[in-house]
């Protein structure tokens, strides 16, 4: 089932430098029994939970003042941890795919990976707090640079398949999404320069110009609608009522876009778990192994586990039915 | 028609032990024309829909004063009820399934049944008043319990098919409305430490830390926009902006995965629903016991009934196409 | 045709009463080509928008004081039109089918057209008028039976295909969005109840008990978040941000029910009309008025034009392979 | 293939013309490959941007007031390119498709060009500041004219496909959205009448009449919820509140619209794209050329990229499939 292959990773990998391996199927994402992965996935997940914990609470300046020392000790030991991470994965990568073993080709790949999404992720994790040692910078970067660090939370991507189909179904509906946003943007330039127009004498401060109009303009039409500024003209009510509809419509596109998206991706994933499932039936039996293979695609798939048995099921009962119809078609009954 | 079968249970029940079959039936969700049933359905709606109205009373110090008395019979008199009902029910529970008389067999399905989300509403639904009187509590525990009592409104989720099915597309997409939730989460703490970076000096009270931001950020990624606190300066305000506009994304991401998952469930009951009306038809003409079972499964599946004749028709005109066709197949033509 | 002559309605009125035949057609929304009932329509639609005009600005003390006879003048007309047309309506109804002839069935069909949604929106529009001339209502119902008249704005609905596409989509659903709004009172309850847990010393006006409560708790979960009353304590704001976040599942659940259903809707149109337009390929060719019949019948579904010529087009082209293939299937290329 | 010519406009556009031809193909939507009109989008787009940022900072007082000069200056520069650019275009427009040569033929088709949306916004975009010039307007009018300005962001659309997309979804929707828009209207009447009746009394201000409480009614039902007017009667929260909830479907409605609408067009530019692969498959390879034309009607459709190479992969597999099982029918299994 090349289908089931193309997720199973590292297969073959026995084949290879061993440590590099083991390294490697540790720091992955934990397959069904594979405990030591297991076990690394849980220590990683629950450092970075705790390290954003203390970002945040750092903020708080009562707290900052008191655990000032501790949040140091656990930022240097969180830093060392992921520093210690980082250069494991850059050297094990490789073993992802078994290549021609030529050195230019580990290196491709190295680079390959050095550049993706997750590397640069967990670059961004640990640059900050070097940078910071360095100390060429001044408080105001500081600041920044700690908020650099609430980044880490994305470390948590790695670990959530669901996640890459919702992102999958943004990606995939991009130019939509962008044009959604085109759209929104003209009618805001629109929106504020209307209420501009009307609302302009009877409230100079809020209304006295249109970047100062965008203020409402956004929170109306993403009806946020704070109500810090509203209209108080009645020309300027009407106007502003009318622009409250329209903001359904601003809530309508993206919603919409994703909603259709989101359906597109979850028919192309069943479509390929049919495609699984029609070769594990081919024998007319499922067996045990079929069956966990299956449910690992299923879930790296993110399906619903009804969605996948219903499928399953129609699988089953197309095989009955040819059978018990001796090869007659179930579309056109013979 | 074992798809229908699925459904009507405690067919065969009258070969058991009568009275517990009688008694089971008169609690399960009423069948078209058990009235027995009915009325007890009837009574306990009510009953659940009056405690909880009692409590929340309750919570209204002048009424609490002045019908205090009252209240309290009234909660005694809905305990015994649920506490019968309760009673009844694990006694009655193993009607569900025809078992192989064993006591062993009995018991495990009574423990099963106890263990059921419904069976734990109802426990939860009378526990707090026994616990109360034994008065092993302080005040503020004794609010806590009576605030337990309002989960007495979810017994009526045993009375709702659609409910079932709502609940249903949710759980299938649990882990992409988890993603989404965790895209929330991601979002909001880059908010709250943006607009802290912008509004800390301007208000130190509202933005002095990144959890205080918090509350700002929610309120305007949820599109709630409450305006008790909102941004002043320039910057935050540029930044507050773009935040709203991104509130329109996480209110999009939950409504698109439960729409597509919702429109997933629909077909996919349709489909079974159109299953059984190929069967129904199979033999060309539609009984009225078959339109009865077919109407009662369309209930159960929480179908519209425009649907459901659409898919009936659609069954027939196959049928009357293949006869006129003399079983030439209506996708090829011949 | 018969999917099309279900909608062209009395197409063999002409052989019954003359007279009571006209009035129907005049009365029924125009059919193309159909001057003297267009103009009944604009008459009518544009009395009915301006009645509606009348009773909104007679809630305005000025205007009312100022125009206080014209306005009845104008409510006078008015009614009696409407009264009129009611009983035109009453008269003619029985056009809608041919019928046996005799009384009993003219008069059933009578009471049916009278008991109609139409019907009754129709008598609303009349009633509250006569019961104010017979004055046996103190000052408070005055106002109520005013306030009844907007409903004239129903009258409207006789007009819009779309609109009864949307109340089908709606209707279909009901189940699910009498579920989603279970589910909504539910979590609001529990919502209400934390939050005055929370807030009810902090803010004994606003939070001093369930009810309320609520006001919050619906304004949050609805996401309008007024922010007139907002919890102050940490824990309140802690609860209040975790609801804020439920009530996005809260707007996602009817914004799913409604796409999916409304997809569905949309998606069981286009096969009907995909059979009319297979029916209309039949012979090979598309008559001047099959394509007349088929654009009327789009109309009446509330279908959008593209979709329609995509699906025509899919037809010719099938009826195009078909012939180039001499008969092979499309599916197995024989 | 047909299907992909449609979108290669000009393609024999060198047989006429040439430097007509040539100012067409520059102003165009580059092509993958022409530098010339790549520049020309660029320039463009920029100076639209540009323009637009100048009308906005524009109504800064004090802006205005420093850079007025240079304004004026941008703006008569801004002005000539656009009149050059909308001249050329209404001069090279006939290149789109080959005419029969005649004047007559070239001058129908530019009358159509001229009075299509793009050479509206284009004239719109330059049509004010003439007005202006002539000076035959007041001040206010003025204002109006700076603001029609802004309408200069309209010519962007000329450049995105997926924007297409997007008002396609809507105009096909166009009858399902103006009868949400009804629904929205009446609810709305009968909310503003509703609130007038409970709150007229204790605040006369904000909903002394029913056109004040349609602020109101509109901030609510579009779960904008400003909180600059709200209920205080108990009898008007409740009422309230049930409008809040009301606004939930309100929301729910468009946004159901467009998905499913959007979900429809995705379906059909699909399956125009499957068929073009189709075909594209025909010969059972898939030359560089054929990619090429196929990735660029891909963009012309706004499909994604995943969308697209799975439609690809399909046709393969079905080409595969019915070569390995020797032209059997995938459906019916021979």
């Amino acid at each position: 089932m090349q289908a089931i292959d193309r997720i199973t990773t590292g297969t073959g990998s026995k084949r290879r430098s061993p440590l590099r391996a083991i390294v490697f199927r540790a720091l992955e994402t934990a397959q069904a029994g594979d405990r030591l992965s297991l076990v690394v996935d849980v220590l990683l997940v629950s450092l970075i939970v705790l390290t954003v914990a203390a970002v945040v609470l750092e903020s708080v300046p009562s707290f900052a003042a008191r655990y000032g020392d501790e949040l140091f000790l656990f930022e240097v030991i969180t830093v060392s941890v992921f520093s210690v991470e980082y250069l494991l994965r850059a050297w094990s990568c490789i073993e992802r795919e078994r290549g021609d073993g030529s050195l230019r080709d580990a290196f491709g790949r190295r680079l390959r990976y050095l550049t993706s999404f997750h590397a640069i992720v967990d670059l961004l994790a640990i640059l900050p707090f070097f940078l910071m040692q360095a100390g060429l910078f001044g408080n105001a970067d500081m600041r920044f640079l700690r908020a650099v660090r609430l980044l880490r939370v994305l470390k948590l991507t790695r670990y959530s398949p669901a996640l890459n189909m919702l992102v999958t179904a943004i990606v995939e509906n991009g130019r939509s999404l962008a044009a959604a946003f085109f759209i929104l943007l003209t009618v805001m330039l629109l929106a504020a320069s209307g209420i501009y127009y009307f609302e302009r004498d009877a409230q100079p401060v809020d209304f006295g110009s249109i970047p100062a109009a965008m203020w409402w303009a956004f929170s109306t039409l993403t009806t946020v609608g704070y109500g810090d500024v509203t209209p108080v003209t009645t020309g300027g009510k009407v106007f502003g009522a009318a622009i409250t509809v329209v903001g359904l419509g601003m809530v309508a596109l993206p919603t919409g876009i994703i909603a259709s998206g989101f359906a597109a991706q979850l028919k192309m994933r069943s479509a390929r778990f049919e495609e699984s499932a029609r070769r594990a039936w081919d024998d007319g039996v499922l067996s045990e192994t079929e069956k966990q293979e299956l449910e690992r695609y299923r879930k790296s798939l993110g399906l619903g586990r009804e969605t996948a048995s219903q499928i399953l099921d129609a699988g089953k009962v197309q095989r009955m039915l040819e059978a018990e119809r001796a090869g007659r078609c179930p579309t056109c009954g013979r």
